[in-house]
């Protein structure tokens, strides 16, 4: 016996979300099924309300539902630093540090020739725009092969330009033993390593 | 720096979905975020459909977009015969199973006197309406202190009408060490065990 299609769909809307296997999917479709009506309503608004808002900032592509967001409408922040970073997500990780104070420009993807994603395909133009009136840029794209290769085009682009360019420091993770760190990681860390006594 | 409040609402109703954390919940509004609008829109479509169409079977409960299930529609299976379940999702794995060819009763809970549910809170009365053309009740609940309690119920209200009951079998789980095995599901194995030589 099947499920009806209706919920069948529901389940399957559910699936598609990366990492939600078709167990876990069935039973948030059974909750939803299970829930009150105005809970439903919620999600649906707070789905379509993506749809709805202007959901990247048009300066740096970060989350917003207003023009620009909060972080480039801070005046408190230091707009002539600019942190590149692949994702939204990258860029929240970021702040819960509340160490940095500049702003960010969110490039929403990494190079990736082997899945066709090319420098075109994102928001590298209007970087090069941006950096007109900066400082520094500070290339905060993962340490995967994809983030090293973005961080190499960068650079590369930006080499001629007036701006200084910077990446994150590689090295040992906070709490992680040497036995641990892979060779790669470890040859980084030795290379990247600063004196502490004269 | 917070989520702007659609977003935050988006990820606070995938949060409230049980077994669902605040991480979780984020990954899962990213990546909503992140994907065609078609898909949001089929999203949308498969919860609103909940509120659409008529969801439980008129006489068993079980999921439907008809009046009558699938089960109660099918005519080649034992209409005489009743297994008693909680929940939908047990329903679906006695099926799972392809052995039972008989009807089912969902009653959508349990009594839990602590939680304030009692038997008139679940769909009981209309299974009295239904043991009138039926030869056997199985009561199918799980063997938990609320199933128990419901089984146990549920036996004493049928116990002068003219129908056959029946409980599930208690015992060792297939595959599980007795090593592993708790104390009462060792004593029930011991109470319900059968001969296999005379």
């Amino acid at each position: 016996m099947n499920y009806p299609q209706y919920f069948q769909d529901l389940i399957e809307a559910f699936n598609r979300i990366p990492g939600v296997g078709l167990k876990s999917a069935t039973r948030m479709a059974f909750s939803l099924l299970e829930t009150k009506p105005e809970y439903r309503h919620q999600f649906i608004s707070a789905i379509s309300a993506i749809d709805q808002v202007n959901v990247y900032c048009h300066r740096c592509h970060n989350l917003t539902d207003q023009p620009l967001c909060m972080i480039c409408e801070d005046k408190s922040r230091n707009h002539r630093q600019i942190c590149v970073v692949a994702d939204i997500k990258d860029l929240f990780s970021i702040e819960r540090t509340g160490e940095y104070h500049g702003s960010y420009h969110v490039l929403h993807g990494l190079v990736n020739v082997k899945k066709g994603v090319y420098p075109d395909d994102l928001f590298i133009s209007d970087l090069l725009e941006r950096i007109k009136a900066c400082d520094e840029v500070i290339i905060a794209t993962p340490t995967t092969i994809e983030g090293e290769t973005t961080a190499l085009y960068l650079s590369k682009l930006l080499e001629n330009e007036q701006v200084k360019v910077s990446r994150l420091a590689y090295g040992l993770p906070i709490g992680m033993s040497i036995e641990y760190a892979d060779e790669l990681t470890i040859i980084r860390a030795f290379e990247g390593r600063h004196e502490v006594k004269k």
